[in-house]
């Protein structure tokens, strides 16, 4: 196997024929979620997996309900080596509003000499050709450093449907030590960032019911429980006066972020102010004492999402409801098991019923938090592959939400994943005149080339 | 002047004659809801004004845009007698389901020698001519012994639509010392009551405001200000541990009442688990230390009667709202000023309002409670009247709702009202085989001769 040095090399040297390749493919408008392009989508699955099948891959297109999937599969020159699974997706958005394009988003063009500009050169076609390019400059110098899994997906714009079954039904073949998913960002064009951590995610409603029917509240105002009067009590004592959630036990299995991670975050130049203040906001709420990006990427919540109860038409009706429900999610992190946090809120809610009050619950979904251990050995090399590459150590990044790849690679599959990936804030994503930058592509392409030969180390 | 002796001996001697009236006015179907009986209560009102007439009114059918008001006014037997207003209203409840009545309901039949069977034998036709009565036993015996305006309305089961606009343009004809109201009920079939408390309201519909946009939970779950929250916390500090409201000034003008009323109610067999139990519950809830019947008579409240944010259909939606709202409205009683209440509660929610939050404010009507003074020397006088009727104490009642009538005597003519009834707990208002005690008939006279006689005196 060469050195990494001659793969960046080779890299370097196939600079223009990779633009022409992601040209080719950004040329194909795999929109996934109009039926009149799925043509154009089995047209994008065929050029990938014959490009994978070039590179050496056995690679094969596999229909789905929907768009198909391209799955090919590479050993590594050496034994012993590693077995990743890479994911990418190769359908687009749609183009619409059309008029704001300055160029014909299927028609990609380089701007500047330095932006590519069409529609998925950033999401997320440009960087799974990072991946690509990345392999081939390997084969070109002497073979694979890890045994490699490679999944395209066409459906990831509009919701995976049939992504779960698929997983389910190829385990033996998806099945690797790690996923890498490369459809994130960085921190700034300057700064990499390798995403580790995603939230998860308890939903729960809660119906509080007093009298066995509505009241008139002059008959019996000021003399029969309120359901809602109840219902706002509790989500009132749902957090204690520093921000943190008063639910018994919902700290469990939360741990403060690594010294360095915790020093990294804090030197970050990240203007909260700037954050809140395009949603109409200046002030952080929540936890006392935790920056924004700790509160939305390391720190678990509860949040009420809707409220309900009485009459809520124009005008007024002195009703005193016989109910009144809330939906609740929490936002876990870290350990925490979502049934202990279910039944801890259901628990809550009981102990603060008062007399003639009872509470139902109705579940929406639990999916614990995904969390790559800040002391995987793979994560640190990773980094420093990235620090090598880019002269900066990668941020090391939360996401506040779930991204259901990761989910099912987890929950079917047992398998952590790292994400990593090269657009920047300002691509466009979805919009009109989408970009990718050339630096992001080439050095991108040159990232993975060294995460890869760090991770075979 | 005759003696009240004589007026109950002459009442006692009508009493064939006076249920032959009474059910002349029964057998005219006057239901003021549906239009195609309109004739017939025009017909009520004839037989009403020709009533008055005969008894020497001048009385008159005054057409609305709905049905008819008849008015009617006749000098005291000596001058410097006090002015009564006595009200009533002649229109009737639909009928249905008809097939549930055992018989035709504007065939008024004697049941046992002790029931008047028939729509309106109750509400309010038999209640009104207990007053009629007792004005012709005066007559025959000597003379009024109060100036007496009558105003006897036609639509008062359908609204009072007409109701505003006829006081507003007849006050002159319409203003006396005191209203007399004749359309509630007694304590139970052996002691009478007195209405004197009509609890007033102020509506206010608060909306909570942060973000400029509703936000997604898992970016922005932890960091930004979520309105529900707030409102929660807002609505549950609005009662404190006692269930006392927690407004500033909520209860400046509130008394507590005369030692003899407390004392009374106190002792009435009133059963609070029979009241809660017809609607479900078991334990009253509200102010510490009160009784239902102080709570839903004679004491101020808060009730939240509507809440809405963020996501209320099937399913869940972890999103952060931009704003939540709720519906509040308070009872009050004594002198509370609905517009210090209703600027008492701005200020407590803009108190609480964290940083980002605003809030708006919608007003929903605020009217004053209405309360005849317990000093009130008419109440007084009405008290021993009722009491050398029945033989015991009447119930100083209060109403937990308002009776919109007297909200316009007090608003539009600066006057109290005394309600006197004789309806008992079981008269099917409103229902199937509506009845009207023979007692009640003939004791509901003899109790308004006493009543007038002790005006007058």
């Amino acid at each position: 196997m060469a050195s990494i040095d001659a793969v960046l090399l080779a890299l370097d040297n196939n600079r223009p024929a990779a633009l022409d390749r992601l040209f080719e493919l950004l040329a194909i408008p795999s929109i996934s979620t109009d039926a009149a392009y799925a043509p154009q989508c089995e047209r994008a699955a065929d050029w990938l997996a014959k490009e994978l099948t070039g590179l050496g891959f056995d690679a094969a297109v596999h229909p789905t309900a929907g768009r198909p999937m391209v799955l090919g599969h590479a050993k590594a020159a050496h034994r012993d080596a590693p077995h990743v699974l890479f994911y990418g997706h190769y359908d687009v958005q749609p183009v619409d509003p059309l008029e704001l394009w300055n160029t014909d988003p299927f028609k990609p063009e380089l701007q500047e000499g330095r932006r590519i500009v069409a529609r998925g050169a950033s999401d997320d076609k440009g960087q799974l050709m990072t991946f690509v390019e990345a392999c081939r400059a390997f084969r070109e110098t002497g073979g694979l450093p890890c045994e490699i899994t490679v999944l395209f997906e066409g459906e990831e714009e509009s919701g995976s449907p049939s992504l779960p079954a698929f997983v389910a039904a190829n385990r033996d073949a998806l099945k690797a030590d790690l996923a890498l998913v490369c459809d994130t960002g960085m921190w700034d064009a300057e700064t990499p960032s390798i995403t580790t951590m995603l939230r998860g995610l308890v939903g729960e409603e809660v119906v509080v019911k007093a009298a066995d029917r509505d009241l008139h509240s002059g008959m019996f105002g000021g003399a029969a429980a309120n359901p809602i009067h109840v219902l706002a009590r509790i989500l009132a004592d749902l957090h204690d006066g520093e921000g943190r959630v008063a639910l018994a036990g919902f700290y469990d299995g939360v741990e403060e972020l690594p010294a360095d991670v915790a020093e990294q975050w804090r030197a970050l130049p990240f203007d909260e102010a700037e954050f809140l203040h395009g949603v109409g906001l200046s002030v952080p709420a929540g936890e006392r004492g935790r920056s924004v990006l700790e509160k939305v990427w390391s720190r678990p919540t509860a949040e009420v999402n809707g409220i309900t109860g009485g009459y809520g038409g124009p005008g007024f009706k002195t009703v005193l409801p016989a109910q009144a429900s809330a939906k609740v999610s929490f936002r876990l992190v870290g350990r925490q098991d979502p049934a202990k946090v279910r039944a801890a809120f259901q628990s809550f809610v009981r102990e603060r019923l008062p007399a003639d009050c009872t509470a139902e619950f109705l579940p929406h979904g639990a999916s614990p938090a995904l969390q790559l251990p800040f002391s995987s050995e793979a994560l640190t090399r990773a980094r420093r592959a990235l620090h090598a590459e880019w002269g900066k150590e990668p941020v090391m990044a939360g996401s506040g939400g779930s991204i259901p790849i990761v989910g099912t690679f987890k929950q079917d599959l047992k398998m952590d994943a790292m994400m990593i990936g090269f657009a920047l804030d300002d691509d466009r994503v979805h919009s009109p005149n989408e970009k990718y930058e050339l630096t992001s592509f080439h050095k991108g392409a040159r990232s993975w080339a060294r995460v890869l030969d760090a991770l075979a180390k």
